[in-house]
């Protein structure tokens, strides 16, 4: 049985690594999906799909998990012809993982087995909390804590918080 | 004459019904554009275009009106671009009746003879009322007596009203 | 029981037609797809969508016909979402008509009934035939007598055989 | 050298002018590139792409500026894709004059030197706030002594103040 | 009155430069739009936007000739949209310049008074002979010959021949 | 040091997996993109991005190499856009590896180290005498035999010379 999750893992954290042990353990293979693949460097979006990519495969190497594939998955903005987009995407799958009412609605109406992901303490760990410490602690260890060390290591290598803090100062074109 | 007339339709309110039976009276033949045709599944379009369109057609058809052409319209996004677009897409036209000022200059640009919409009671009949209704009431005659018996119809069929709900808890990608 | 048809009707001709009557009657609603419905003024697509489906509804009206839905429906040349594009603009539909390999594969993957189309005169009654018709007949009554004569009244008003003339002419820019 | 710089130019205002100038003076040729050129009709981008040209070539033609390239270019929405699809438009360049952070980020990763524009008075002159004074002034004076008097009369020429106020008054489709 | 001219310009040649003499004499100002403009790096698109832009704009220079705008217009691939989308990008034009009999027919339908290019010898000047002759010559002076000295120098400066040549050897993806 | 390698693989075979084997020895990583990635259930095109991507990790994975990212990657048809779509896409590298001039080019444009692709026999392994084969052997061992054993798996899993053949007798719409 191959399953299918998909997350924006901006940045991957230590709440995405948990449900990702725990579906690996309870699948054949696990599909991992990036969504909205083609954006970075905005405020919600700092990191692009391959730095993603980088953040999975090496989190997931460290602890010995290999029963998975990684897909970047572009937004289509059109709901209608998102499970068929996936589909085109990824290898052949037959249960999906979401919290998503809505992501829930279109793959069951599909044929799908859907269900919940394992649960872990969403206020502490969210791609939000983290980018959010990342631009206002002082102190660098409020959001490494958050995420993998080699979330950290990925960061580091492509001067992501330096990144970051360059985005919130963007205002577009010069008026 | 054809004369053309676009919407949302999301969903057919006795408003547009009063509004269609009208230009359908006054001209040999209304084009029904359904417009933002691409979207669904969200807050401020729930419906498909084929949905819409089974809203529209099996009003008319109670009605007793056959003088119509219904098209799907999707949006192009780029102004200058739309009458154009409108243009490539429907059968040849004379006449546009709207009450949105911009419409109305894109297509007097191009020569058409512009007409402003008959009157309805615009606070009690919108798309937005009907939907708030949906969502909000515990009785549903509250949104039913808004929109046609055969409107009813449908959204029942498609299952609308739990698709709203659904809509409402959608907070996209897991973050 | 809604039955949905898919064709480029570059123009309607009567082997068409035949196929439209037959699928009318067998079904209590109609859907007609108007394929490549984005493209016109090119050699193998010289009609407009809105001229195709006036070329339809006129034809179908004089045929006494009334139980079809007329839905353009622009190519996506992306072929394992193009079920989820049709479902997603046109009505709810219960099976699929058509004598195309690959269109049957696609339908019938996800759950369709399909059906193969009645039989006509292939090698007389085509879009191809009646286009070439069109640019090399010296008697116009070579290609009216393959179409229906509503085709013959919208190709006239839309001066038709002069646009397929001047389009076979063009050789795109000044080089 | 070739210095590129680019901008929105909704309208051309005297801070544009003061920056064009000198960046004129400064370089061997200047290209000026029309940000987010496919919008226009919107209250943010009133102007098309070919207004904003002609409102750019008559100041400099006045000003007896003729070492200059003009060069609409379109949004791509997708940031690491930005400064190849500037490569791709306009001539070869060498240097690049912006005020903005992430601007400057894109370039300098592709290994182009980048500067700080010249200084003017922002709060004074910026595109918002001749928008808003063509808005809401009873005198036209308000509005056009923060422009060239040739943008002035691009404006004219296209009815661009009663286009404004049209814009404003759109609320998409009838709901 | 400004007049409109478009070409592909892959590159400019004495033909081309012929015509643009002339029409600049017979306008006021001249728009000359640089067609399929995303396109470069292929056998018939060899050169970016950009560096036909260059090509034009020094030719004229060094021809005196300054009463011009030169505007890159990407194909939209949809001929029933291609005079809006000309319209957006260029200044407000009177009237058109053509020998292509599609594109007169699709201004004339906009209202546009449209006339014939003037003539050159076509067997000698084309795209298509000049950059056959870059491919297959072994003396530079045949094309060289064919193009302004600014071409030349443009084309040197990009090592245009030797990227015709790789172009020439592309087969896409290894299989 | 990661290297990049692209390939359609319409189907992999085992020339390409000769490629894989060295140059996953020869770099810390292996970034494996698959090029053409949208397009699936055409001659050239016949399986999608997913079921390519299964044939390669599969393969691999009992050649126990495990030092490789597979991304599947969109075509952009701009080359100018090629290289910095591919970057957007796939974690940082270094090197690519291509026997591709114009890649080569490109990559090369944009300051990477370009190697040339290890030789394998390209007459007897290519991705169209696979497909070639699938389509006129009477025996399946004809193609087998030109790609891993996983990948026929892969094939059979997905129907896939069923597939091919209903392709091969697709005639688009119905004329």
């Amino acid at each position: 049985m191959r399953a299918l999750m998909v997350g924006r893992f901006q940045p991957l954290h230590n709440g995405h690594l948990s449900v990702l042990r725990q579906l690996a353990e309870a699948s054949d293979a696990l599909i991992i999906g990036i969504g909205s693949a083609q954006y970075s460097h905005t405020e919600k979006n700092p990191f692009t799909a391959g730095e993603r990519h980088l953040m999975i495969s090496k989190t997931l190497e460290a602890e010995g998990i290999d029963n998975y594939f990684i897909v970047p998955i572009t937004d289509v903005n059109v709901y209608p012809l998102w499970v068929a987009h996936v589909e085109s995407l990824v290898p052949p799958f037959d249960e999906v993982f979401t919290n998503n009412p809505l992501t829930e609605l279109l793959f069951k109406q599909k044929g799908y087995k859907v269900e919940n992901m394992p649960l872990y303490d969403r206020n502490r760990y969210s791609g939000k909390s983290v980018r959010e410490s990342m631009l206002s602690s002082s102190d660098p260890k409020d959001w490494e804590e958050l995420v993998p060390p080699q979330v950290v290591e990925v960061i580091k290598e492509v001067q992501g918080v330096e990144r970051m803090h360059t985005i919130m100062e963007n205002d577009e074109y010069h008026e």
